[in-house]
């Protein structure tokens, strides 16, 4: 049996993970991502949480092969930097080289919605099939995209970013700073924008007693609970989101037409309430769609663990970054 | 020397051709499409010009190793069934079996947007690049996406429709009938309705003068000479269009992040004018140009023999659609 060493870097934890030839997690282990600190600490971390994994495991850096990481970035390929990684505030790091020191093994580094993609598609929602969308609807709108069984991250791999691509010209500002972008519709955050504008037109919904009228505590889920609740506002808003969703995801349908289409982030926790309104809508919105159809829509399986299974498994289903990886060189 | 065999099938003209390994045409020969025809006489005339390019070659079909053809349309590979054919009226015809028992070559059908990608990556403006996305400026907005020196159509070959990603979220109906494609905003089609709709609020513009007063002979290109002669109107039109084509593009790019961008179809023939300031808005309307950049915006070289450059080079170059051959059925 061949093990793969993965770590998934998050803006609240940095989990480490060893993977079986199954895509099962045989070991993990966790530590605080403590954003705010210093590079160095955080690198420091990286490394430590992924050597105390292979340590519990009762295993040595020479029984893996590769280290993989998810992180909330992307590297360019001409630099070997990476580009930026908000949650920690980095700009432009030169990641490969402050972790190459410490752990003797070829690091593969890919964007985390590209890696829960990956994951889904080999252990979750997507599992037998070769080409796969995966959207997460969370803070933000991350996207990832399987192209014959491997991640597809675009000519110089710093593509596949779809939630930045553009749903509505000219349309609200993003957190990127652009205007109209898919995750400014369809992320977890627009969502609550969407139902925080309903409240200021309608006060008296539902939705304002489920947060005992302090709406800055509203959530995507108290969106869906109300509408369950019969609350009319939340039922437009929901509606609303749904024909946004399926519009960013007809976009993605015509030019990949994948065979599957996983969600997965906090919104698609709301389940089937989400998934069917969404795959009718996506069948009304798509192009041709009534003359060849629109992929399924499955609901993500691995949660939280997506991204540690498909980072693990960069080596083998990633890119082929062979060139830029740092002990090559 | 290895010859390769191609038709671009179009809504006025069908045009076989014989190409070398280099990709020059070597023969050429032409037939009127004649729209609006039985089937069975368009197949056949598929067919004869086809037979009369091999010929003035003094070359057999036995010399060539497939028949490669670009349609406006696609096949599903499921059915084998060409899905639909706007300009000949057709819907769900069976062309491999249609086309089988006159030529016996494996046959490789593409759409034509497609094709003209490749050929313009082979020989044209995009020449020594691997990841290509070209887009024609024409009636419609055509989309040809080049992955790693083949063309890329979607899992299921039916995808990579471009002009059909929304642009404009609950925008002006397209051709196709859903809202705010591409398309509406992109086309040549597209262009020429924004200048008539600006010609309602200032019918004094130039652009009127151009077409002496009768506005139904306004072209594309129309309203470039008339931006040229310094009209204001037009100039505004074109800005704008410059500004939703730079949108639509930057979707692309963000996903794909293509080497090279190559515009095709009449409105890429006012050149300059339009690429230059197109390639200024792509960079502040797309998402981390200002980071990473991006790709540059080069002009199509190969005209109307793109089409059939790609096509003949299908065998090559195009999707593994072996499985779905005619011949090896």
């Amino acid at each position: 049996m061949k093990y793969y060493l993965g770590l998934d870097v998050g803006g609240t934890n940095f989990v480490a993970g060893i993977i079986d030839e199954n895509y099962k997690i045989i070991e993990k282990a966790h530590i605080p991502a403590g954003a705010g600190r210093d590079i160095k600490e955080i690198i420091a971390d990286m490394v430590k949480v992924s050597l105390e994994v292979v340590h519990k495991a009762g295993m040595q850096i020479s029984d893996f092969t590769s280290w993989g990481i998810g992180m909330p970035s992307f590297v360019n390929p001409e630099t070997n930097l990476l580009v930026h990684a908000n949650c920690f505030g980095w700009k432009n790091v030169p990641i490969y080289s402050y972790l190459e020191p410490y752990i003797p093994l070829p690091i593969y580094i890919e964007n985390d919605a590209n890696c829960a993609a990956l994951g889904e598609t080999l252990a979750g929602g997507a599992r037998g099939h070769e080409n796969v969308l995966m959207l997460t609807l969370g803070t933000g709108l991350g996207g990832g995209i399987i192209l014959n069984h491997k991640i597809y991250a675009g000519a110089d791999m710093m593509g596949a970013e779809l939630g930045h691509t553009k749903l509505v010209y000219n349309g609200e500002q993003c957190t990127c700073g652009q205007y109209g972008c898919a995750e400014a519709y369809c992320s977890a955050t627009a969502l609550i924008r969407q139902a925080k504008e309903g409240l200021k037109r309608n006060p008296d919904s539902f939705m304002a007693k489920l947060c005992d009228g302090d709406i800055s505590r509203l959530e995507a889920k108290t969106v869906f609970e109300a509408m369950e609740q019969g609350d009319i506002l939340a039922k437009q808003v929901i509606e609303q989101y749904i024909d946004y969703l399926s519009c960013a995801i007809s976009s993605f349908v015509v030019i990949f037409r994948p065979e599957i289409i996983i969600l997965g982030g906090g919104v698609a926790n709301a389940g089937e309430i989400l998934r069917k309104p969404l795959q009718e809508r996506l069948l009304v919105n798509t192009y041709a769609g009534d003359e060849i159809g629109v992929p399924e829509i499955r609901l993500a399986e691995c949660g939280n663990d997506a991204g540690l299974i498909g980072a693990a498994m960069l080596e083998k289903y990633g890119m082929d970054r062979n060139k830029k990886q740092g002990v090559e060189e």
